[in-house]
């Protein structure tokens, strides 16, 4: 699993106002500097371990195997929670055990490991600020050759995240919206693989997307099928069902927010 | 044109609080482990070709030859927009067809290409996403050696801006503010260079700067020269006229935004 | 001093709006490419040296020694103020003569030397952006091997920060709340070493804290040890005396701010 240059990839709710991101940069480049370092978002909201969870899943397949990712969405810092090395779909992920890592640890696959090596972490370690002081060195270390064994001993009942099931029944597909972008896009748990399996002889374009009181008309292949200021429904960058409008922002402009329920259902000409 | 280490410099309009930016580092990193990759600006206003175009005319001279650009500032992704790589002015571009890329194609010795060459993306290629399966993988493939030539077809026809010009007449140099920046200083179209081939006789204390109701005494070598509060127009760190308040914000104080009307003319003491 | 690796950290109130956070990155990355380039924080309000310093002081000890930290808050450019590089406390720091380098300033061992050898600059020097043009060149050929002493002559006195003294009287130790991060947490300047010189005798959970009309019971030792809601006083991951809510934002909820008396003295059971 090890890679040439090992990439760490770092996602936080800490912002970047501050010096805690650079700090915790400093920690892995001076312990293993042979590590690329890549940031994938500070702008998780304090605390919101379900946003930081999401932009995980959606971002990781796009690293390649041996990718060390550390998260730190940690509101629990301080607490008895436990810190966890998972080792799960070719890639590794640190982070504090309250659902952060739920991707990974969705896979059945998984090996879960309690940190609990202190030879790995940045000694002492505070009380406050563990991704300083434990996920990065942990990190480091791993991106240098540290054994995955070697984090601590074998951890079981790890914190999940509760999420909705999508729902395939009555000839309709649903889910909901679960992150709406930079971009106003709403981004749905509907799969391109769940609707795929649902409806194995229906075309894309021949699938009707409700959202809220509106009916989406198939499933667009691209932005440019549709004109400006249209909503349509794509599959988007990370094999997710998206509502999009075509030169706009979905969001604000169809007031659609995390939660809406979305349907998928083969159309019926009337 | 290649350099030990060659810089790639990535602007967008991605915003940082989702992880489309990491993912572009990541494809870099992957493609190409000897690639710096720079950050210019990702706070581009969602589809805002020209403030796009504006940074990458204003940074890239500050990068060395060799250095290559990708600005995905794209809103038509999706579309029959093409994918440019242009080699102009020692360096290389690599963004979409509409003008983002303005600075390059104005260089008359530019070599333009259409992105046609699918080894060099990232497979399958999303609807949706160019910045990280076209743009960024075509970039660490000329970081790491790929001909420019390889990229595609030679481009015609290429998508410029329309950018009012300069006008010198009746004795002044008139164009307009173009950019307000961080600190609230007000970039113009006028460039050092401009003003010098219009007044060649005239020392730059002796050029009076007009702007709205307002006229500023002389072109200020230095912040120093002038007290706190005082609207000044000084040659900016990017060569252009700029209009900027000691000690404050020009912007918001004196109330100059992009697209008011600048003078300069040479004093006529009355 | 030398690193294999050398880390070169850059903290500024650029914003990340514009190009000239991305500029000094490619000035580094083009002189030393071997350098390893951390970003601080580039959102201190334009002007703010005593956040800067701020910043900077609670950030560096987290660095390997070596390490060369550059803080580009200057609003003096273009005026007389000099240009300094400071060697302190193991590591180096380039920036304005304003006091943003009190940190390395207050270490009795500090070098300090006036940036004047021209040959370490980028030239043309321009009038508004040391940043790129004198303080990333220096540190870049510091980072590679250039010797502190090549930056210029000694230099004698420096701009200092005034900055309200804590004091020990009466039984208390007063001192006031300097810094609001990200979290909402309300950093003070009490450090734990002056907490333990004041009251040597006292274990952490014997001394109260009080701020504006409230009195925390205890210093505690944990997040976890109290319930979510309540405001308590933590020893911080720099070191400092905080005032925190569990699960929440202190200064918000309780209406900390910076300047905020805080005293701390030990628990007298009445």
């Amino acid at each position: 699993m090890t890679v040439a240059t090992p990439i760490v990839t770092f996602l936080s709710d800490f912002g970047q106002a501050d010096w805690f991101v650079g700090v915790v940069h400093g920690v892995v480049a001076t312990i293993c500097p042979a590590a690329r370092m890549v940031d994938l978002s500070h702008q998780v909201a304090p605390g919101d371990v379900a946003r930081g969870a999401f932009i995980l899943e959606a971002a990781a397949p796009d690293f390649p195997p041996g990718t060390i990712h550390v998260a730190v969405i940690d509101p629990g810092v301080g607490t008895e929670r436990r810190a966890l090395g998972v080792r799960a779909r070719g890639q590794v992920f640190v982070g504090p055990d309250n659902g952060v890592l739920e991707w990974a640890l969705a896979d059945p696959a998984a090996e879960v490991r309690v940190l609990a090596n202190s030879q790995l972490f940045r000694e002492p370690v505070s009380r406050t600020f563990h991704g300083r002081d434990v996920f990065a060195p942990v990190a480091a270390h791993l991106a240098c050759g540290a054994d995955f064994t070697s984090l601590g001993p074998a951890a079981r009942d790890q914190v999940r995240l509760a999420r909705p099931a999508t729902r395939h029944a009555d000839g309709a597909l649903r889910g909901c919206v679960v992150f709406i972008d930079h971009f106003g896009n709403a981004l749905t748990d509907l799969t391109a693989a769940a609707i795929a399996e649902a409806f194995p002889a229906t075309t894309e374009s021949d699938l009707d997307v409700r959202v809220l009181d509106r009916r989406v008309r198939g499933i667009t292949r691209s932005y440019g099928d549709a004109p400006i200021g249209t909503l349509v429904a794509i599959l988007g960058s990370s094999g997710r069902l998206e509502l999009a409008e075509v030169g706009g922002a979905a969001s604000s402009r169809w007031g659609i927010g995390p939660g809406d329920q979305v349907e998928v259902r083969p159309r019926v000409e009337g």
